[in-house]
């Protein structure tokens, strides 16, 4: 067998590849729902999607790292590439991560490069802390959870973000339709489905 | 918009999801080769496929570790992580990676768990020395890369890989169609397709 180098790795240009969706937000804003729904719509449409769930990733590929400045950013960093890695080949990517810092959010944009797309999945303090899906905002408020964001640790909502959708006005349906939309207008200017 | 738990992340049992197909073998064996023509294979009829490749996740993903054993060992288990994260969502992954110990792969398939599948990419030291696409091989005899498997680091080959696949004797065509073939008989076994 004959090798050469040039099939020794996938290498494309940064952010040639398809759409890297980050959807940031509060705790119970919604960002993990309307990924899975546009997972399946955008999998029903034949487009192949990989969801990195903040969650899943802190119980696997970041386990081990705490909610500490450093580490949060190491957390959003590792994210930042593999959406990368699997967006130079074509996959569309959904990472939906709190990332409550503007810098953060700006460090995975610089790794992900052009296809990278910034979605607020907003709803208010209160409409979140109502919704406590996970529980989490009852122990926070109970002192349980350190450094918890919009309790005891800040969130910085984008400046200029490439979609803001509101849960608390919008049903699911709704939410996953206005993004498939954007995603398809995206995917279509950068030439990339 | 409501949110329900069950709705906040993809939970399927570990190793119910598509196949990880390790490939592991000496640099220059034809790991990201037989990789990167499988994925053309399989996305060609409708199966998508990510490729965690081993020189682009230490450009990225692993950038900072090095190669002792301690390094060597995170790597594989992000690696494994980002796998099971994937083939959790029904994509199905193709690890490429020296992946030199037993330790490391049997750590890496407890994590993805009885989706994974370990392939021994095989050619000889003389071969892959000869080969030496990235110049490698000459380096290390030279003893400017520290801990080259095959030179100056052991390889512990599989003591029951699921498939070997020896590149000195074959083409890539072959070698693909080879793992294809095992790839459709092992997903129709488990039912991931």
């Amino acid at each position: 067998m004959r090798i050469d180098a040039n099939s020794v790795a996938l290498h494309t240009p940064r952010g040639s590849g398809s759409c890297v969706i980050w959807l940031t937000g509060l705790s119970g804003a919604g960002k993990s729902t309307i990924a899975n729904s546009l997972r399946e719509r955008a999998m029903a449409q034949g487009m192949p999607v990989a969801i990195l769930d903040g969650d899943d990733v802190r119980r696997g590929l970041s386990q081990g790292l705490g909610f500490g400045h450093a580490d949060r950013r190491e957390n959003i960093r590792r994210m930042a590439e593999v959406a990368r890695l699997l967006s130079d080949q074509g996959l569309a990517v959904i990472v939906a991560a709190v990332s409550p810092m503007r810098e953060q959010r700006a460090m995975a944009r610089k790794i992900v490069g052009t296809a990278f797309r910034e979605v607020h999945v907003h709803a208010s303090l209160a409409t979140c802390e109502q919704r406590d899906v996970k529980g989490l905002y009852a122990r926070a408020r109970r002192g349980e959870v350190a450094k918890f964001t919009g309790i005891s640790d800040i969130y910085e909502p984008p400046l200029q973000p490439d979609l803001v959708i509101d849960t608390s006005s919008c049903e699911v349906a709704q939410a996953a339709s206005r993004l498939m939309s954007a995603f398809d207008a995206w995917s279509l200017r950068d030439g990339s489905r």
